[in-house]
This record gives structure tokens, C-alpha cells and sequence, in this order.
């Protein structure tokens, strides 16, 4: 079964992979793809990419002009060039290339609202996870009780960065009585495809949603090992390790009709966990209130 | 909308192109495509050949071992490669690249009862159509008549053959007697993508039936000049001086909601037309007998 998820965070609309046919997944649950400025590949295997090429050039026949961001394995730079020439072509858009590579944890990108990094899984071929960070909003002001309590207009940006202020008289204006919480830090990780390792904890230490394949349960356990792929119950270890507040399973071998038995088996080490679909649509708001 | 054709002849099981996603429009049909030996790829644009790379994989995940013979214009093979090579990985089966070059038609495979020829087209890069013809096969001999008449066995080869034999006694035994008539020769060309061109009439000439793309109508001639593809009323005009039995239109720009437009103009110029849409099937010896 091809891979892809479309994430938006932060009014930005991320492609997380792109198997064959994503284009047409994406017309049918009406997402507006034009939108989509930036693209992670995680792996060349070809479940992963093999509709990025008809994305891209169903993008350009569309009209897009504004450049588009592509993180993936240096390889796919030639293949995607090769495509390009052979067809004698090249398309209205810029498509900005970056490379992903090393064995460490690398921040891919960043503004005031969202952060997107990349880290090394372990499987047949040099493959990435990711983690996608919408960061803390800052305070609101409570307008009515700094209105009620004339708080100066000069204290407010020092309230809303979470500081107390105390005046010349000695009044003391508590961050807390004039501002309103701010919408916490969500962070959902993507790991696919990846062997069993404990390496990849720290880089999704607790986070609220992890998506983790899990190709196979406990029962081809060996088959898991020399695929490099994990199981239900791997998949359940690693979220309860590394402190998630969800698991959302994906990548079931063909084998499986449905994912019950994943969630049997990973329950028993974890049990807020559910299996991805093709369609689905997961709230990581929603889940992270389930922990 | 993605190309591809599958074509059944004479127990022979061939894929014309192979746009994306095909691989699971054989599967949404019921087509059983580890029979597919022969697959044809008519011109390196996405629409035409994004399909293959997934196709390709597919079949060796389920196993084949048995060659598959991939005839193309040659940069596939380099694509192909560099696919192959970024996945670390090759196929259990080998596949022989046969490249497609030339401004001659050539003959690409024959045996006794299939032959497979291609041709240029005229479109922006390098493009070819093919012919698929189902030979005539040899009369029957009609057992009761040879029996009754007691013909020596000796003639039976030759009146097969469609020859008269006469004895040495001067008595005359004729094949319109003792054979059943055999199934003619059937020719189906294939010709997408090509703007109007007269050049390819030598090589379809008489085909019963004739696919051919019809990307406009007329009222976008000068779109169609621009783009090097047809409109419905050219593709009506080749099949008339190809005397072609039939006529299938497809490739129609998704401007169109339908075909019925298309279906209007050609009939004009030549009645016998259709238009193809996905999942539909073509019976060549029928539509022959509507001529």
C-alpha cells in the first residue's frame, strides 16, 4: 500500500511521502493541493515516491508558479532531472531541492509558529523520520481585567511573554490575571520505515501523536527483522518509551485485512493506539486530550 | 487523465503504456497482469509511463520470475535504472529493454499468429504508434466433406494452404470445399499522442480498428497546433484516409466533461466512432463487423 499524509500545522500544509496515486487521494478527499509548499520523501523505496512525479507535473499543468520545497534522499535529484529531460520538459515552478543526510538530528525548517526536523531510522536504505512541531502560541492579553485594573499599555509585552511586572509604587501585575493560556506545543512524529531502535526515542521524546509503521505482528517477528520493518508490538514499545501521548499504526503488510490484531497485540504495551486508514483524518489536539 | 491500454491477442497479454496508477485500474478490472510479457511505451510524458516504476515493483513483490520485455524510447532504461539503483534493490525477473528509435516503421515481434510493429508520430518529443495484428490463421480442414469424399490424406496440407489439388486421375479436389473458412487478420493500431499528420497513414492503412487521440475540438485547432496533438476532426480525417473500419478517440483534455462533442465533429467526416473511456473494453472483431 503506497504512503502519504498530508499535515497541516500552523496554516502551513505539508506532503509526508508520496506513493503512487497520491494525486488522486488527494483529489478525492478534496484537499487543495496548490497549497502544498513543501514535500518530505522519506526514503526511495518506490511505495514512498513513485506519485511525486505525477503530483509535480499535475502542479505545473495546473498553473503553479510559486516554488515548491522538496526534502529527500540526494538520489531522487537525478531521477526526478532524468524524468524531466526524457520528456523534454520543465515545469513553471521552481522546485527548491534539499538534500536530506547524516546520521544526526537536523532541523529542516523553522519560523515563530512551526519547526520541522528530520532523524535517522534504520532500514534497508538510508531512511528519515520526522518530527512536526507547532510551537506554543504566546499569551493573549485579557483585555477586560487590564481595562478594569488600568494596567499601563507599556506592560503588556512583558505580560504576554509570561513575566510578572511590579511598578514604581510597588504594584505587582501577575502574568497570570491578564493573560489568557495559550494553545500548547503539539508535536507529531512520522516514522516509516524503520527496523525496532531505540535510537529514534530521543528525537520524539513526548511527543503527542507518533505515527510508526508496523509491517507485521509478533507472530513474523523474523520476517520483521530481516525486512527491517517492526512490529505491532515493537511499534507499542517504542511509543511507550519514548512517552507518547498516541500511537497511530501504518504500513500493514498486504497480508492483514484490517488491523485488528495490531492493536490486540500493541495494547498490551500501550494503550492509546489506533491504525491509520487510507482517508483517515487524525487531530492531534484531540488525541493529545486523550492522554 | 493516465494512458494505458491492455491488449489481448491470439493468448498474447500486452500493456500499452502505463500512466499512473494503472496498476491498480488492472486490479479494479480483474485483469490478471503477471500474464502481461510485452509492455510498450509509446513516449517518455508522465501521463504515459508514471505507472510503470510501480507496476514493474509490483510484480516482482508477487513473485515473477518469468523475463518481461519493455520496449521504449531509450532514456527509460537510464530512469529505470537510477530507480532501481536509489532502492538499493533489483527485480527476481529480468527485464529486456528493447529501445524504440527510428523514423521507419519496424516490425518489434512476430511469430505465427501475433505481429507488433510501431512507427513515428509527430509530437513534441520523440513519440511512436504501433500496429498489433492477429494473423490470419490457417483454414480447417472440414473433416465430414474429406471423409465422405475420401481425399487422401496427402492433400490435406495443401488445401489448408488454400490451394486447389488435382489428382493424377484429373480429378480436381477444391479447398472452398473441404476447408472451413479460417478468422481473418485483425489489426488494431494504437496512435497517442501525435498532432495531424499524414505520415502515419502507410503504417495504419485498412486497420480495423484505429485508436486515436483527439485532445480538442476543433474550436481549439490552434491549441492543438501549439500542443502538437489532434482534434476530433483531424483524428476522423485520418481514419477516413486510412480507410480504417473504427474509430476510438481518447486522450481528450479534462476540459471536456465528455465525448460527446467529440463524437459530433468526427462523425461528420467519418461514422464509425467512438470514444474511450477508463475501464471500457473493445471487441475488434465487432466493431470489424460494423463495417
Amino acid at each position: 500500500m503506497p504512503s502519504a499524509q498530508y499535515i497541516q500545522c500552523a496554516n502551513r500544509h505539508f506532503l509526508m511521502d508520496c506513493g503512487e496515486g497520491t494525486q488522486l487521494q488527494l483529489r478525492k478527499y478534496g484537499i487543495k493541493f496548490q497549497r502544498i509548499d513543501h514535500i518530505f520523501i522519506s526514503h526511495l523505496h518506490g511505495d514512498h515516491f513513485f506519485g511525486l512525479f505525477g503530483l509535480l507535473s499535475t502542479l505545473h499543468l495546473l498553473g503553479r508558479v510559486k516554488p515548491l520545497t522538496l526534502f529527500a534522499p540526494a538520489a531522487l535529484k537525478g531521477i526526478l532531472d532524468s524524468i524531466l529531460k526524457a520528456g523534454n520538459g520543465s515545469f513553471a515552478y521552481e522546485i527548491v531541492f534539499v538534500q536530506l543526510e547524516g546520521k544526526e538530528g537536523q532541523i529542516l525548517l523553522e519560523d515563530e509558529k512551526v519547526k520541522v526536523s528530520c532523524f535517522p531510522l534504520v532500514h534497508k536504505i538510508t531512511t528519515f523520520g520526522f518530527t512536526f512541531t507547532q510551537k506554543q502560541k504566546e499569551l493573549s492579553l485579557n483585555f477586560e481585567q487590564t481595562r478594569a485594573d488600568n494596567v499601563p499599555r507599556a506592560y503588556y509585552a512583558r505580560l504576554k511573554q509570561g513575566h510578572d511586572v511590579v511598578d514604581d509604587n510597588g504594584k505587582l501585575y501577575r502574568t497570570e490575571k491578564y493573560t489568557v493560556p495559550a494553545d500548547p506545543e503539539l508535536v507529531y512524529a512520522y516514522c516509516s520505515d524503520t527496523e525496532y531502535t531505540e535510537s529514534i526515542i530521543p528525537y520524539i521524546l513526548d511527543a503527542d501523536v507518533l505515527y510508526h509503521e508496523a509491517t507485521f505482528i509478533e507472530e513474523l517477528s523474523e520476517r520483521a527483522k530481516q525486512t527491517k520493518h517492526s512490529t505491532a508490538r515493537e511499534a507499542a514499545m517504542i511509543a511507550k518509551s519514548a512517552k507518547v501521548g498516541f500511537l497511530i499504526m501504518g504500513h500493514l503488510s498486504a497480508r492483514y485485512d484490517d488491523g485488528k490484531k495490531h492493536i490486540e497485540e500493541a495494547k498490551i504495551v500501550f494503550p492509546n493506539v489506533s491504525v491509520a486508514e487510507d482517508g483517515m483524518t487524525f487531530n492531534v489536539p484531540f488525541l493529545k486530550s486523550l492522554k
